[in-house]
């Protein structure tokens, strides 16, 4: 099943240098989740070929305007295009009363039902499940309440072991495969280890953006094969980050490296460096296997997402 | 002194076939005045290399989002670019609520003053009046209330006929200029028309999008050198037109020619239209001086705006 990340926007508070606000769309098994909007999204939606009526929710981290003010231009043009199927919009209880008001003001009547869902800036708390992925939130540390988001894909049956298929009617081996002892006629019972082995494991992406170094996100990042974690500054900097609440590179390499993360992805890089080098330096050092996002590249989520 | 137009955005509600959404940048004597702000219009502003801290004053016609969603990215780009020079916003009442209720929600204290002024949809009133020019309404007819505006400079100077020049003391020069008559010392009264000639004509810009066609407004927009007037339909799809209180190409020629006005530009066109041809060239049957708008295009206001 497809599980990958393109990163549609990687700047920070002001866009420069080709940058665009931050905006991710995650493709989990053909279904499309986007994470923030910043202004102009459905732009760089079209520009790397998405069908953005084909986005099921969307997730908004924060309100800060580089993270959702393309928001309300996608909704609008979703109803342009003609949607009838419903959006789920995942944020800040503000942005409800800011969604509905502008709709109120232009007498936009939306043609497919929208539904805002309040987010709580609390790790662990449920956001969604879905049928493809479960979805929980992240505490993250900012100016104003922001939430960042786990999504792990459920748990995959467990392959039949092949010399042990024949023992196991078929009626009976979905039950198998979803972990359950056997149970045969005559009153055996045959433990589930015998017949299957473990499954792949689910695999997890994690989003950080914006939040200042917290190490107490590392226990809900375990086993995160993809991290995404904001980079605003370089160490040299690490005063403003701490002002601004903001992360510098080598800190987001240390929550990696705590979390045993798979691969570290960093982003939502400050307009005063012309190239994430220096950024992508120092999370190096602590955390090899890391990567820079750039404007419409794409990461699978996995073990395939190595450097 | 300077008078003229850039058009940033030329696209309808919908954005497609690189059209952006509607914003044009208005230069009065190097005093920039931006009218309507879609979404991007910052980004459109850097790819003409405008300095966007030199706007000072900032127009929405109605809050349907291709005129204003823009707005609120500008707005936090010059706090973060470090403006301290106060803006001016015009816009329908509900503008101000939209606004402050996300810079509450981003927790943001603009470093500068930001004065946001209702418009009123009545053609005639007065918007704003500033050393440059005279700003008034035009009720443009629209879905939901919309306002177009006419800028028109101030009289210039009447210039002093050259051999006349002699006869007027140093220190009375500018009162004639002004249009008063001479008083001599010796009680003799000239007049005035013996000793200048009539200024160049003041010149104006009248900007009517998004509107319905509506004759009411050729009063209004009588002596303009330049006119925008949407053209979002041909007039194959005039019903259309009717039904969303959009004009055709025709309809926008018939206004410009109606008002006698020097040169029409039109734009607003619709996602259906990849070239604007069929637009231009029904309004050509009827104003043969129509251009059409394009992103980036630069527009004189005055005698040299001539197809």
């Amino acid at each position: 099943m497809r599980f990958e990340l393109t990163t549609l926007g990687t700047g920070a508070a002001l866009p420069a240098r080709g940058r665009y606000p931050t905006a991710q769309l995650l493709n989990v098994g053909e279904r499309l989740y986007l994470i923030d909007c910043g202004e102009g999204t459905q732009e760089r939606l079209r520009t790397v070929g998405a069908n953005f009526n084909r986005i099921s929710r969307v997730l908004i981290s924060h309100l800060h305007g580089d993270h959702y003010l393309g928001l309300m231009g996608l909704i609008s043009s979703m109803h342009l295009m003609g949607r009838r199927t419903e959006l789920h919009v995942y944020g800040p209880p503000e942005l409800g009363d800011i969604v509905h008001m502008q709709l109120k003001a232009s007498g936009t009547w939306l043609r497919y039902p929208l539904h805002l869902h309040h987010t709580r800036p609390e790790s662990g708390a449920e956001v969604f499940t879905d049928d493809r992925v479960q979805v929980t939130a992240l505490a993250l540390k900012h100016r104003i309440p922001c939430t960042g988001f786990v999504f792990r894909e459920h748990p995959r049956p467990r392959p039949l072991l092949r010399d042990q298929v024949h023992r196991i009617p078929h009626f009976q081996r979905n039950a198998v495969k979803a972990g359950e002892d056997l149970h045969l006629e005559d009153g055996t019972v045959v433990p589930n280890a015998e017949l299957t082995q473990d499954p792949p494991a689910q695999r997890a992406y994690a989003y950080c953006s914006d939040t200042a170094y917290d190490p107490g996100l590392v226990p809900y990042l375990r086993g995160v094969d993809l991290l995404y974690h904001e980079a605003t500054f370089t160490e040299q900097l690490s005063a403003r980050a701490r002002e601004t609440m903001h992360a510098t590179g080598r800190q987001a390499g240390l929550i990696a490296r705590e979390a045993g993360v798979g691969t570290l992805l960093l982003g939502h890089f400050s307009s005063r460096y012309k190239s994430e080098e220096p950024l992508l330096r120092e999370a190096r050092e602590v955390f090899p296997n890391t990567l820079a996002a750039s404007e419409g590249a794409l990461f699978p989520v996995g073990p395939r997402s190595m450097v």
